[in-house]
């Protein structure tokens, strides 16, 4: 047996049956391990960066790492943006990324690189390895890394040598630490500020987001009289009709501000303190008041379903059912706006699916108005590294077949992970990509504003996707994928229904 | 006067007048500036893949660098790939990465990554800016770094405070270090060398690959008998009709190490010792016999012409003419080949053209063959990392209007960087884009085999880019590119003559 069927044996034997691949010549043993060895899936992006973002929309769905093949230190050069985003959800994955053999490398090939640096930045976990005999034992630490809680990424480098060199032995499955449990002392210091009377907002993040733990997060609300929000972005949130919603703490820095006015004590609940995404002249960098209080009730890594349990039977809390959001409106007609899609979003999704949000300026509205849709699950992109939508929709349907995937998609970052496409036209699967085609960089327009400049021609050229006009119809159909446009409501309405009613992707490109 | 506006006054004093961008919300008050600075041209690319190996083709071609502006550590790793083939080349670049405020940075914001970490591996030349004050001077070096012979990347990190803050001086610009001259001593062992009557092979890279350092070349083989090779991968060639021509040291292992076989002496001119790509079981790493001895005449940065003249004048050797190519051929007909290809493109190629190579496994017999062609520059993609090829020719555009600029394209590597080709019609570049569309993976596939697997399902699969096919004439469009489909050679003649007739950009899928 070579390194190569050790490591994939290994995968399978820890669980880990998913690889997103993009693979070059350094990984060809590999390739050719998979097909001696039955039982892993393999799903070819053509480009690295839709197999990064594709790992992590799988495992924010399956709640297991996917394994990706990359290619030497440029291939994950270009899965790095993704990664980034991954490691922001506190995803779960575990890299294969073949290299020069370890005695070519000080050759110093053209496609040598300095991988290990590459990953570090991503990774909560690196290793090269070294020898065939232990890339066995080397795969299962790593599938043990990424799931360690909250989970994490994890970047095994294998030099071709190590790959293709006999002596490879399978490892057994390593145990996953359980979550940590938050303390007592830190469940009572939660409660005591709850009961002081005074302002107080949680901020909820990573596990607190799931179905079971808002609704907790809601007793303790109702019986003390508390607020809470969302961290701004999150790998996934349930919600939908028979749960409880939670908003997010609003992206531009005023509406922030304004949001936490008057906010005595912040409790951070498997959450990080609020930060404004960008700095701004003049403005804080926190929405947090000055003078208010920070406490950590659990960090990222803990049980936040038991620690919020917890903290609601300390505070003697009542359940809370989860509100009745009324009749289904109908959907919207007329003219396009976020509003109306929020309404139109609401009346049509369908029971069950995925939303991937990169629906950047647009979206402004659509989460706060889609608390009411049929149950389904919210997938943002977590470190604002644009192209994320389009890979985590093609992983999110990989990971759970038979829902409907929706992607609310921007169309300047569109454009980074165009490719991840082809991809859903491959595996046929469940996507509605929703193109929100502005035909420029909005977002950019509105920090231009922000930094008081009144823009000219130069200015205004850098930031326009027109001229020559992008058309999405026609860039996926030279991916296999089928499109149309829409203008009004009513066309959306009709397309959007028709894509959820028929299997495999389709792209609706909206013009708003 | 704010940072971002010494910013641009210093690289236009120091001769930068081309800034390839995509940019987010940390440029802002950079891109402001170009409103208020007259005299800067801004490219727009809509992935940073595109950016960068666009400011890589524009500085091969211009001889001076280009700037890029990027967005925080995702913009700048998306980038990195056309970066680490843009070192391979000894490119000149300027990086200017927008980034987190200084005093924000600690807060860990979504976008807040290990930017200087992911610069570190691509660059020769790497500083983050600390106050507007200083903006300017680090400008300056940045630009004196990346001129420094051969060539260097200089990437400078710029918190967005160091943008908008006031107190921006503009600085002057540095003298740039002239290259090396070669000692008379190294000039004289390799003469001592050449005059043994052992088999000496001159490999040149670099600067001995213009047309005036290939004469003198050419001169000290006819003097002396000695063979001469490109290195495999180079950043311009200098070639066609009333020019001396040079092959190049084989990519596929065998072939190189037959070519370099008695081979008793290696001079590098400007070249390092002749490597192969990857390593593979049992075969060398290096086409060098064994035995051969290796000697330094001049490294990279060395003047390579004025090194070559000498080494010419201490042999006595006199000038030789150019070869008579002899009349052009007819356009070849009838089947795809690569032969056939190549005999079309010495018919065909518009005087003064520039070639950007990225054929890969198609490309076998096109370089050999077309040494006959016009006069034209020839681009390759230097370190491997594919998707180079649509981004260089499209900076190569920008920095010879006038030229017509020769895509060779093959279909895999085409869709790391697609997004490329609207740029070209954005930017009405004369560029004639020929995707050599095999539907595979095909140089895996070879690597398959020479890894001895008999590939079953799986692997194939993995290297199959059919189901569903591509369709490169779609994916144009939808970019604003016209395009056409050819499947035999007098269909391609035709669009390849009607395209450099023409202005702006073309697409051509021809079907091998």
């Amino acid at each position: 047996m070579n390194g190569a069927e050790s490591l994939v044996h290994t995968l399978l034997a820890s669980g880990v049956d998913t690889c997103f691949a993009n693979p070059g010549t350094s990984e060809m043993h590999f390739v050719a391990a998979l097909d001696r060895v039955p039982g892993m899936r393999c799903v070819l992006g053509l480009f690295e960066g839709v197999v990064t973002g594709a790992a992590d929309g799988y495992a924010r769905m399956a709640g297991k790492p996917a394994a990706t093949l990359l290619h030497c230190g440029p291939g994950l050069a270009n899965a790095l943006a993704n990664l980034h985003n991954g490691r922001r959800a506190n995803t779960m994955m575990v890299n294969c990324v073949g290299d020069q053999a370890t005695y070519h490398r000080p050759l110093d090939a053209p496609l040598t690189a300095d991988t290990e640096g590459f990953a570090r930045g991503v990774s909560g976990w690196v290793r090269t390895a070294t020898h065939a005999e232990h890339v066995g034992a080397d795969a299962a630490v790593a599938v043990q890394a990424a799931q360690t809680s909250p989970g994490q990424i994890a970047t095994l480098i294998l030099p071709s040598d190590t790959c293709w060199n006999p002596g490879g032995v399978v490892a057994k499955p390593l145990p996953v630490p359980p979550a940590p449990q938050a303390t007592p002392h830190a469940i009572q210091t939660a409660a005591r500020i709850l009961r002081s009377g005074e302002k107080v907002l949680l901020v909820l993040g990573n596990g607190a987001l799931r179905a079971g733990a808002l609704a907790d997060a809601h007793r303790i609300a109702a019986a003390t009289g508390a607020d809470m929000l969302a961290q701004g972005s999150n790998g996934r949130i349930e919600r939908g009709i028979g749960r409880h919603p939670i908003n997010r703490v609003p992206y531009p820095v005023d509406q922030a501000v304004e949001r936490l006015k008057g906010v005595r004590h912040v409790i951070l609940i498997g959450a990080i303190k609020p930060v404004i995404f960008f700095a701004y002249p003049g403005k804080p960098g926190s929405p947090v008041p000055a003078d208010a209080n920070v406490h950590v009730m659990t960090r990222p890594e803990h049980d936040q379903a038991s620690a919020l349990a917890a903290l609601a039977e300390e505070l003697g809390a009542a359940p809370v059912p989860a509100p009745d959001y009324g009749a289904r409106p109908d959907p919207a007609k007329g003219a396009v706006s976020s509003e109306a899609f929020a309404q139109s979003l609401t009346a049509l999704l369908p029971e069950n699916a995925i939303v991937a949000d990169e629906s950047v300026t647009f979206g402004r509205a659509i989460y706060p108005n889609t608390h009411g849709a049929a149950r389904h699950d919210w997938l943002s992109v977590t470190g604002g590294a644009i192209g994320g939508g389009i890979p985590l929709a093609t992983g999110a349907a990989v990971a759970a077949p038979g829902r409907r995937v929706v992607n609310l998609q921007a169309d300047g970052s569109a454009m980074y992970t165009i490719q991840g496409l082809w991809t859903q036209a491959r595996e046929k699967l469940d996507v509605t990509t929703v193109i929100f085609s502005n035909r420029k960089y909005a977002i950019l327009l509105h920090e231009l504003a922000n930094v008081g400049a009144n823009p000219g021609r130069t200015a205004l050229d850098m930031l326009d996707l027109g001229s020559p006009d992008l058309d999405f119809v026609k860039m996926a159909a030279g991916m296999g994928v089928e499109g149309a446009r829409a203008t009004t409501m009513e066309q959306f309405n009709d397309l959007f229904t028709q894509s959820t009613t028929r299997s495999g992707p389709f792209v609706i490109e909206l013009m708003i």
